[in-house]
């Protein structure tokens, strides 16, 4: 957990699962009901070098798997010291499209690496930088492929059977760490899902439930 | 070391040691005396990645130290993969300029990460390939300063101790496993220098003497 004044919020899951909808939402209500800085953000790219990583990682030549690791974790752990860490030390509200467990669930449960071996990579890189509370918005790979616009990049076209690895390597790693974690199914309405995810955040947070419930959804 | 059928030099040493142009001299009297296929390579940049790596961390924004090591472990990774290993593993001698040791003499020596993980990310990277025999060309910073050509990079710029500290390192490592480093006074004339390399390649590669006494040194 992070022992800044902030509070660190990461959305994981499938591509087409609403992570950035729901970060969205998410991070003007929290503004609007608390008056904090919110900062949305996203990984790979959250910085300038992140977005040359995310460009070499997904849209380039073959990139040897551990090659691949070690890129993301170096997007993670410049976005961190650079953005996320300073945003947090001023008291910010920092919600990340992805983050670490993104890594894991996709080099290590999609493909041959070691779990442990790729969370050790980030967790050097960030100084040990956990979220606390990580939203996961579980939905079946086949929904998730319905959902999606523009064209497909790599890991997209990569096939059913890495997403189900993937899926699996999300509810696993939830399921092992059930305090920092909060899983939905992410099929729902919007409204419905990000409901959910404002009484849960409302109750980590501490928000009085006459604020809470006197907002809409939308 | 390499259990392929080829064999693994790399050359080390500060900008300026003549890495670069021993490196090109031992490649060419390895490649006529013995007639294997000898394969010049660099790091960092000794792939397409890698130039777009090297690229990012060496005239880029400022790159947090963390994601400087992933980074370089990174072009190290895809580099092994995609050229090294499978140079070694069809025969080939493959010559480096710069591996492993100065990430851990640039990353750990001269600046505030520890050896012991700048080291592990490149071993955890290449699958614990290390070189054969490594080539210390070590120079007084003072002297190697004056033989650069061209502008300056963001590490020639860093000055006078941190080259002292990245000196210190490569000594320190090579004193630590002397079976794998062969350290020279760079700042010897070429000829001579080149000599004391072939001397010892010879003797590593079981080469016969009259082959060797047969040969000059330019």
């Amino acid at each position: 957990m992070s022992s800044a004044p902030g509070y660190f919020v990461s959305f994981e899951g499938g591509d087409g699962a609403g992570k950035s909808t729901q970060a969205r939402l998410l991070g003007a209500w929290l503004e609007e009901i608390t008056g904090r800085e919110v900062v949305l953000t996203r990984e790979p790219g959250g910085t300038a070098l992140g977005r040359e990583i995310r460009r070499l990682v997904q849209h380039g030549e073959h990139v040897d798997p551990r090659a691949e690791a070690l890129l993301y974790a170096a997007d993670r752990a410049h976005h961190v010291a650079t953005l996320v860490r300073p945003a947090l030390e001023r008291g910010a509200v920092v919600i990340t499209d992805r983050y670490l467990d993104s890594s894991v669930a996709y080099q290590a449960g999609g493909r041959e690496l070691a779990e442990a071996d790729v969370e050790g990579l980030s967790l050097w890189g960030t100084g040990g930088l956990l979220p606390d509370v990580t939203v996961l918005l579980d939905v079946d790979p086949a929904v998730a492929a319905s959902r999606r616009t523009g064209d497909p990049d790599r890991l997209e076209r990569a096939g059913d059977e890495f997403h189900r690895r993937t899926r699996d390597a999300f509810l696993r790693r939830a399921a092992a760490a059930p305090g920092r974690w909060l899983v939905l199914d992410g099929s729902g309405a919007v409204d419905d899902v990000q409901s959910q995810i404002r009484v849960d955040l409302a109750s980590r947070l501490g928000l009085t439930p006459g604020l809470v419930a006197g907002e809409g959804a939308s």
